[in-house]
């Protein structure tokens, strides 16, 4: 779109940098300039030992794809993250691949000689790596949390076809009702692969979003994360030819080097985002909704929470 | 996910091939098997003239890359839908290049000269392509159709964020209020790239959607058609390391061969969509809304009108 035309280029992307106060935040009405013009005491830092840090193969040109998750806090989906850092701590996951990716839907990986991740192709199920002990085994029941997790106050966002309430806890988007509370599948969310229900997956399969929000997997499937980080690594990687995206040859697949936690990793990058229940967020939210500059004539009016993505930047070093 | 496990595959990808009739319909419970079970008098064929193919180089492989769009039916856009005939019919679009691919948002094709398209790097206006005489000068007003043009009995979607009411017309997701009626911006959707209001495009840039939908969009550019095949040829490209997405080198873009309109290219396959006023389209948005099968333990009870795809099919020949 030539909403894209230089002179229009830094007003969208950046915002006024303005000083704080009244005026500038009447002037920063453009998404990023709400959150360009937060005050540094609306960014939380992200603990290192909530990342994932999953290195891919190098790309065709040898160049680097590494892709950061942050794991989701408590009190959601706890049993499947404490799962997730037994496997990191027993490198269960380094050497597996990318063995599916189905467009506008998900891309997931796994052990590629797990049965269950090459339907119709090459797997050598005896090959498969057993998983580590101690894992724990979880119940459907567990994909929500209390009511009382997602407070009536909280920076709700619209009309929501999925949940009769939604809004932003602690940096996430969360939707609910009078009984319960669960994570929501937006673009980037990572959640747990299963088999039929009642089975819930060990953590040990993983898949993100890399299309319109499957809102259906809510409650039916557990929501561990979201990519922070290097998402376009795994967006743009080809679809598969083969039954709901999943590569029919080995060569397709993407290996995956290594997963560690952040503060395993030497010179990663602090990871910052802003507090959903500040001021700047409220702002940026309604922004969202009502966008106000040259190029928008008509405001929505209101805003799907998953086009509300929350604002997580580099911390400056 | 293993929702995809080899025994539950054919269930969910296919459905239950079963006569049709009572029973059928209320066997056929899942998204993909209400749409095997659809009768043949329930598909309609998309005329070849309303389509548009477009041929990019071949990938890095030496594999065709071909994506047919089809053009969006009147009363919507066809301002702009009859610039691009004209477009199509001057040769215009072959030889530019997709430009720019931003990840979850847009991939963004046009004239790698025009100023417009190479905001920071190496476009050479001198060389820009002129545009073909006779291209119309559309206005903002021509974003919207009548009110009427949703019909209050359509096939509804359910609580929807940006609009009062949400429903299919002819195949296509559209938005309205007392006051008017548009067309949306889901996954897949083509529009037309512009300037800053009040200008609305010729049709010589023009996007896809490869992300969450971004509805903002609606009523403030124009929606011309929709990808129905080959949409991963755009979705996978590499995402560009510039501003917004763009591309910083030539050799990132990826050339378009050609673009012809679907009656114009020998051997293309028919194309037929569900028809949106049908019985079966009713179980198929029904089926989104609540899923039920093996897999799912809690139906959403709702569903968002850019999660209700519209299915399309290759005709049999």
């Amino acid at each position: 779109m030539r909403i894209f035309s230089k002179g229009l280029l830094p007003a969208l992307l950046a915002g006024p940098l303005l000083p704080l106060g009244l005026h500038a935040q009447e002037a920063a009405v453009t998404p990023n300039g709400v959150v360009a013009a937060a005050p540094a005491s609306d960014w939380k830092p992200i603990d290192p030992a909530d990342l994932m840090v999953m290195d891919l193969a190098p790309d065709a040109a040898g160049k680097a794809r590494r892709v950061v998750i942050q794991l989701i806090p408590a009190p959601f989906s706890q049993g499947w993250t404490e799962n997730m850092r037994k496997l990191v701590a027993a490198r269960w996951y380094d050497g597996i691949a990318v063995v599916r990716v189905q467009d506008n839907y998900v891309v997931q990986w796994g052990d590629p000689n797990s049965e269950d991740e090459a339907p119709d192709t090459n797997g050598d199920t005896a090959r498969a790596k057993p998983l580590p002990g101690r894992l724990e085994v979880l119940a459907p029941g567990d994909y929500t949390a209390a009511a009382s997790a997602l407070p009536e106050d909280v920076n709700g966002a619209n009309a929501d076809a999925y949940a009769a309430r939604t809004g932003f806890v602690a940096g996430w988007p969360i939707a609910g009702d009078e009984k319960a509370s669960w994570p929501i599948h937006c673009y980037g969310t990572v959640g747990v692969g299963r088999s039929m229900s009642p089975d819930t997956g060990t953590g040990a399969e993983l898949y993100a979003v890399i299309g319109q929000a499957p809102r259906q997997l809510d409650r039916n499937i557990a929501v561990v994360g979201r990519v922070i980080a290097g998402m376009e690594h795994l967006s743009s990687l080809p679809r598969g030819p083969g039954i709901m995206g999943f590569y029919t040859s080995e060569a397709d697949r993407t290996p995956i080097l290594s997963v560690q936690l952040g503060n395993e990793v030497a010179n990663l990058p602090g990871f910052e985002y802003l507090a959903t229940d500040s001021a700047s967020f409220a702002r940026y939210r309604a922004s969202r909704a009502n966008r106000k500059d040259g190029f928008y004539d008509v405001p929505a009016g209101g805003v799907d929470i998953c086009n509300v993505p929350v604002p997580i930047r580099q911390a400056s070093s």
